[in-house]
C-alpha cells in the first residue's frame, strides 16, 4: 500500500474550500473523486492545510494511500487529467515512507497575501488579490508587522470556531513588500490558527491606512481578545506557497 | 466637446475582442455602454490596439469625445463603476487636446507574452498563459529572436486578413526572459501586423523546442509566405501593456 505525496496547485474560486463538506465543490473531493477515476478506490487525500473558500494554493500538500503501486509520473498526469474540468494540478507525486503525513510531518508554512494598492476595481486580479483604495504605507506596515514575529498568544488573530488546543503558537516570518501598487505579505510558520493570516493582514491594513500605529496593533496582540482584531482580510488574495517537511 | 484619453485594463477571456461585432460582447462596446449609461451619449471609443478575442490588457489606450466637459477622476470613476459587470477597469482618464487619436498618435506599443513551460496543465494561470509542456532553451530563443528586429517585410508573421497596406514594419525589440517556469516575451514596435506578435511567439518557441535552428527563423522570415510559419500563438498569453505617445 504505497503511500504518494502530492503537490498541488489550485483557484480557489469555485471551492468551498480544501476540506469536504457536506454540499459544494471541496479540492479535496475533487481530487478524491480524481483518484477514485484512476484507480476504483475511495481513499482520503489528507491535506496540509485547510484553505478556506476562495484561497489558493501554488503548493498544497497532501498524501494518499494507493493499493496499487503505480509509477509516480503516472499518479501526476492521471489525477491531473482527470480534475481538467476544475482548476486544479497535480504538479508532482513523489513516494513517500507510511511515517509521512502532509498535516503532521510539516515543518513550515508559506503562506503569501496579495494586495493591490490602487483606486480602480480589479480587472486581471479579480478573485486573485485583495484591492484595498487608500495608499498604504508598507514601511510603517513592515515595522509594525514585527511585533507579531515570534512566540505570542495568537487568540486576537484567531477565528472564534478554531479547534486548535492552544492559541501559542510561532510565527518565522511576516514581511511586507511593496512592487509598485502590488503590496505583499509573507507569513511563515511551522502552523497557524484558523483565519490568522488574514486576520493578521487585515491588521497590517489597519496600520499601513493610518487607523492603527505599531502601538495599537501591539495592544491589540497583547488584548488576547478576538473583538479586538481589525477586518479579517477576504479570502482572493491569499496564496498556500510552500510547506516544508 | 472635450477629448478623454482612458487608460484601460482587461481581462480578455469572456470578450470577442477589443472591436465591436455583429454578436458577442467586446470590450469596446462595453465601453461604449459604459459612456453611454453615464452621459446619455453613443459615442465612439477608438482603441490605440485592436486586441483578438481572449487577449488581455494591462493599459490598452482609448480616447472618447464628450459633450460635457467631466471632472477626469468622475469619468474613471464612473465608467469603471458601470463596466463592474465585466473584468474591465479604467485605470486612468486625462483630458487631452483633439489632435490626439489613441491609434494614430501612438509612438510605441509594448506587448507581453506569457508562457508556463510545465507538463501540469494551468490551473491558477489558466486562461492567463500558454502552457508548453516540452523545455524551451530560452538562450536560443534570445539568440533568433534577433533576426525578427529592425525593418523586415512580415508577411510570414502576419494573418491571412491582415488589412495593413504594407508587411514591412519596424520591430523595435523582441526579448526573451525565463523566471523559474515562466517564459515572458517582450515586443516593442510603432505597430504591429496583425496576429504579428503570435504568430512571432509561434516561431520562437519552434526555435526553443528545436523544431527549428535561428537560421530556420531567418528563413521562414526571408520567405515572406504566411505558409512558412510555425504555428501561432494561443490568444490567452498576450497582453497589452502599454502604449506610448
Amino acid at each position: 500500500m504505497p503511500r504518494y505525496k502530492l503537490t498541488i496547485e489550485y483557484d480557489g474560486t469555485p471551492f468551498v474550500g480544501w476540506q469536504m463538506q457536506d454540499s459544494g465543490l471541496s479540492v479535496q473531493g475533487a481530487l478524491m473523486a480524481a483518484v477514485e477515476a484512476l484507480c476504483g478506490e475511495r481513499v482520503k487525500v489528507q491535506g496540509a492545510g485547510r484553505t478556506d473558500a476562495g484561497v489558493h494554493a501554488l503548493g498544497q500538500v497532501a498524501h494518499v494511500d494507493l493499493a496499487k503501486d503505480w509509477p509516480t509520473d503516472t499518479v501526476r498526469d492521471a489525477l491531473t487529467a482527470q480534475l481538467r474540468p476544475h482548476p486544479v494540478a497535480v504538479l508532482a507525486a513523489e513516494k513517500v515512507p507510511d511515517s509521512f503525513d502532509a498535516r503532521f510531518s510539516a515543518l513550515r508554512r508559506h503562506y503569501r497575501y496579495r494586495i493591490v494598492n490602487r483606486r480602480p476595481d480589479l480587472a486581471l486580479e479579480r478573485g486573485r488579490a485583495w484591492r484595498v483604495p487608500r495608499r498604504l504605507d508598507d514601511a510603517a506596515m513592515t515595522a509594525a508587522a514585527q511585533s507579531l514575529v515570534g512566540r505570542h498568544d495568537f487568540t486576537t488573530f484567531r477565528h472564534i470556531d478554531c479547534q486548535a488546543k492552544s492559541p501559542v503558537k510561532t510565527l518565522d516570518r511576516l514581511d511586507v513588500v511593496r512592487a509598485g501598487d502590488e503590496v505583499r505579505i509573507a507569513a511563515v510558520a511551522r502552523s497557524f490558527l484558523h483565519s490568522q493570516v488574514r486576520s493578521m493582514v487585515g491588521a497590517l491594513v489597519f496600520v499601513g491606512d493610518g487607523h492603527w500605529t505599531a502601538a495599537d496593533l501591539a495592544a491589540a496582540r497583547d488584548a488576547r481578545d478576538r473583538s479586538a482584531c481589525a477586518p479579517v482580510a477576504p479570502p482572493e488574495g491569499l496564496y498556500l506557497v510552500q510547506v516544508d517537511y
